[in-house]
C-alpha cells in the first residue's frame, strides 16, 4: 500500500465526498418517529447507490419488519480474512429544535466542522467505511481483505430487528472481525479503541390517578396527585449521589481490577475543562469512583424524560389525572438487561404510592460487552490509529450502548473492534450535531490501513 | 314581588337565554393564553351589549394594563342599599383537548347540561345576575336595590389588576354588599351559601444543569440530571400522606373549632360515592382529617405540571439540559401568601441538589378569607335558596381560591356573599366543563329573590 497515494486520492476527492456526505445527511431518518418511516426507506435507497458507486456487490435492501437494512460485500480476496463492517443509517430527535443553530437536516460546515444530525453518529463514520473501500478498489483495483457490510436503521430505537437478523443470516455474515465506527475518541488528535460498552435497559411508568383532571383547589389534598406519585416512584430510585437503590441492582456487577482501573487514572483527562464544556460547576456521582469511571464502569439510572398537568404559559391550577416519566440504566458486565428490568418493576411495585395505579412499559435492551484489550484484531487497530496521527492509541471502555456489538459478540462469536472517529463533545443525541473534519479526513486513511493490517490477521 | 310571574317570565324566555349564553361561551377568552388577547376584548364587548340590552347604565370597558374589565350600574333605588355583583369572562385553557366530547367553545345541550369552557366557571353564572336585573326591569320597570356591576377578564390568572382597580375606585364601587356566583352547591338540588374560601401561592421552579442536552449513557452517572434534581425538590416538600414539610408553613394556620367542625360532619357527603365519581379507589390525606376538612380547611402544595427531556414516541436517551415545574399552594386563614412564597424560596434554596442552578418564578397569590356564617346577609342567601329549591341551605366553606373575594373584604369592607350555582362535578378547569340547566333556572330565580332579600338589609 502507497500511504501518500491514498492520502493525495483523498485530498483530491475531499468536495465531492462531502457534498456526497451531506445529501446523505439532509434525509431526516428519525427511526423512533413514524412520520419518518419513508425517510428511512430513502436513506436506505441512498446506500444502495452508494454501495453500487463505491464497486460494491450483492447490494440490497433486506426487509426486518421494522426498518430495513442494506447489505453490500466484496469477496475476491482469496484466502484472505473477512471485516464485517456495522453502521447505522437512523438518527435521532431532533427537538428541542429551536436550539440549533442551523437546521437539522440542512448540512452546513463552519470552522471545519460539519453541523447536521447524524454527521457524527453515524451517518458520517458509516460513509467513511463506504468511501475507504471505494478508494482501494479505485487506486488497486481490489481490495486487502473481503469484506461485508450491514448497515441497519434501527440503532437508535434499540436494534429490535437486528438480532434476529444477525441469527437468522448467521452463514452468509460469517466474517474473522467485525467493525463498528460508533464511538468516540479521547480527545482531539487522541485516537481510541474502545473494547468495552455498557448496556442498555429502559421503562416507561405510567401513574393514573382520577378519571379526568381535577381543580386543585376543589380537590387538592384529598386526592393523590399523579404528578407527586411519580415523583415519589423516581426519587425512590436513588440516593443524592446518585447510588441506584433497587433491591440488587449491583449483584452481577463484576469488581474491576486495581491494574485496570490504574490504566483509567493514567489516561489524561481534564475534569476542570470537561466541566467547563459541559457548563456545569459540580460533578457529581458515586463516592470513590472519578469521573470517567462513573460512565464507563458503574451502572447508572437516568430520568430521560417527564411530563404530566399543564406546562403551558402562566398557571393552570390542575391535580392531573396521569403523569408519564421515561427512565434508562446503563449497564456494565455482567448485568442482564432483563433481569434489571424486572427488578426495577418489583421496586416500582413494592414503592407504588397510595391512589394511584402504576403501569410500566419495557423499552429497548442491550447486554453490556467487553472484550480484551490485547486481542490482535484491537492492537491492530491501535497501530493504524497512531500511523496515522502520529500519537499512541489509548484503549478505553465507553459509556454509552451499542446493543448489537453485544448480539455480533454472542451470535457470531468474533471480535467486535470498535474504531471511533468522533469526539465526546460533539452532541451526538442533542442539538447542534457535528463533525470534526479533520477526523474525517484522517479516519478514511486509518480505515484504508486498518484493511491492510486486517489482511495478515488470519 | 310575584315569584309566580318571574318563573313564568323566565319559563317563556329560556330558549332565548340559552342561545345568548351559548354565543357568550362560543367566545374562547382564555386569559392565560397570549394568542386569545383579541378574544378577551370581544368578550368584554359581548357583556357591553348584553349590560345595555339589559336596561343597565353607564356601561363602560375600563382598561387595567392586563385584560380590561367591564362596568355597569342601575342606580335609582333611593334609600335602598347597593348590591355589588362580581363575575369574571375569562375562563381556563383546554388542553387536553382530545378529551373533549364536544368542542369546548362550541356549547351543546345533552341530558339537559350545557356543555362548554366556562359553562359553569363563570361565564354561565355571570350571564345568570345579567338576566336577573333584566328580568325584573322588564316586570317592574325598576329594581329592589341599587346595582352595580364589575366583571372581569383575569380571575383564572389570579386577578393581577383587580385590587388596584378596586382601590382606585373605591368610592365608585362603594355598596353594602358584594354578590360572587363562582361557587359549588352542596349537591344536586342541595343549595349552599359559601363564607369561607382557600388563598393561593404559585411557584415555577426551573432547574438547568449542563449547557446542552447530554447523551445519557456518556455522561450518566457522573453529571448531575436535572429531572432527577427537580424530582427530589419536589418530593423534599411532602411526606407520602401529602402533610407538608416547608419550615413553618403550618404557623398561621388557625385551629378551627370543635363547633365548627361538627358542623362539616353533620353534612351530607357520602365518600364511596365522591370516589367512584372521581375514578379512585383509594382516597388520601392528612391523618385526623375528612375528605371535606381535606379540602376546606387545611391548606396543600400541590404539582401541577412537570417537562423536561424527552416525552416523544418510544425513547431517546438524553440528559436533559433542564426540568421546569409549577406548583401552587392552598392556604387558610391567616397564613399570608408573600409569607408562603418566602417559605417555599427557603425550601428550596436549602434543598437545592449538587450541580444544578434553580430559579423561582412567582406566579399569583390570593388571600384566604372567612365571614362569620351568622351574617345576615349570609342568612337572607340561605333564605332565598330554600325558597326557590325547597330544602335547607348548607353554609359551606370551599377548597378553591378567588382572590378578588379577599381584596373585596379588605378594600371595601363589606360582606361577602357567595352565591354559588355549580356543581363539583362539573369539570372546572378540566375537560367536559358543563353545567346543569336545573339549577340555572332555578338560580335565576333565586337571585331575583334575594334582590328583594337584600332591599330590606340596610
Amino acid at each position: 500500500m502507497d500511504a501518500k497515494q491514498i492520502e493525495r486520492y483523498f485530498q483530491q476527492h475531499r468536495g465531492d465526498h462531502l457534498e456526497e456526505l451531506k445529501s446523505f445527511l439532509r434525509i431526516p431518518s428519525v427511526s423512533s418517529l413514524s412520520e419518518h418511516k419513508e425517510d428511512m426507506l430513502t436513506a436506505a435507497e441512498w446506500l444502495v447507490n452508494a454501495f453500487e458507486k463505491a464497486g460494491m456487490e450483492n447490494v440490497k435492501i433486506d426487509e426486518t419488519g421494522g426498518h430495513p437494512l442494506v447489505y453490500a460485500d466484496w469477496l475476491h480476496a482469496e484466502d484472505k480474512p473477512t471485516v464485517l463492517v456495522y453502521g447505522h443509517y437512523d438518527v435521532q430527535p431532533v427537538d428541542p429544535l429551536h436550539l440549533w443553530e442551523s437546521s437539522p437536516f440542512d448540512p452546513q460546515v463552519r470552522d471545519n466542522k460539519l453541523y447536521a444530525r447524524g454527521a457524527s453518529d453515524d451517518k458520517g463514520q458509516t460513509f467513511m467505511h463506504i468511501k475507504a473501500a471505494e478508494a482501494l478498489l479505485q487506486l488497486n483495483g481490489e481490495l486487502p481483505v473481503n469484506m461485508k457490510f450491514i448497515i441497519e436503521g434501527e440503532e437508535e430505537i434499540g436494534s429490535p430487528s437486528l438480532p434476529a437478523y444477525v441469527e437468522k443470516n448467521k452463514d452468509a455474515l460469517e466474517a474473522d472481525l467485525i467493525v463498528i465506527s460508533d464511538t468516540g475518541m479521547q480527545g482531539p488528535g487522541r485516537p481510541a479503541v474502545c473494547y468495552g460498552l455498557r448496556g442498555l435497559a429502559g421503562i416507561q411508568i405510567d401513574v393514573k390517578g382520577p378519571k379526568g383532571d381535577l381543580h386543585s383547589g376543589l380537590y387538592g389534598g384529598a386526592v393523590q396527585n399523579p404528578l407527586h406519585a411519580i415523583v415519589e416512584i423516581l426519587e425512590s430510585f436513588r440516593d443524592k449521589e446518585g447510588v441506584i437503590q433497587v433491591e440488587g441492582f449491583y449483584d452481577d456487577v463484576l469488581p474491576v481490577s486495581d491494574k485496570e482501573r490504574a490504566e483509567f487514572a493514567s489516561l489524561e483527562f481534564d475534569l476542570e475543562n470537561e466541566k467547563k464544556e459541559l457548563g456545569i460547576t459540580e460533578d457529581f456521582g458515586e463516592t470513590g469512583y472519578s469521573f470517567v469511571e462513573r460512565t464507563w464502569i458503574r451502572p447508572t439510572l437516568e430520568v430521560n424524560g417527564i411530563t404530566g398537568g399543564f406546562s403551558g404559559e402562566g398557571i393552570k391550577t390542575v391535580l392531573p389525572a396521569e403523569a408519564s416519566s421515561k427512565i434508562t440504566c446503563r449497564l456494565v458486565p455482567d448485568q442482564d438487561p432483563d433481569d434489571i428490568v424486572a427488578k426495577l418493576k418489583a421496586h416500582v411495585e413494592s414503592h407504588k404510592p397510595a391512589g394511584v395505579s402504576v403501569e410500566i412499559t419495557e423499552f429497548d435492551k442491550g447486554k453490556p460487552f467487553l472484550t480484551p484489550f490485547d486481542h490482535p484484531a484491537i492492537q491492530a487497530a491501535g497501530r493504524s490509529y497512531e500511523k496515522i496521527y502520529g500519537v499512541p492509541t489509548a484503549f478505553t471502555r465507553m459509556g454509552g450502548s451499542i446493543p448489537i456489538v453485544a448480539a455480533f459478540d454472542e451470535i457470531l462469536e468474533r471480535p467486535v473492534v470498535l474504531m471511533g472517529f468522533g469526539l465526546a463533545s460533539e452532541n451526538f443525541h442533542a442539538p447542534n450535531e457535528h463533525f470534526h473534519l479533520e477526523n474525517f479526513d484522517k479516519g478514511l486513511r486509518v480505515i484504508c490501513d486498518y484493511l491492510f493490517e486486517a489482511s495478515a490477521l488470519k
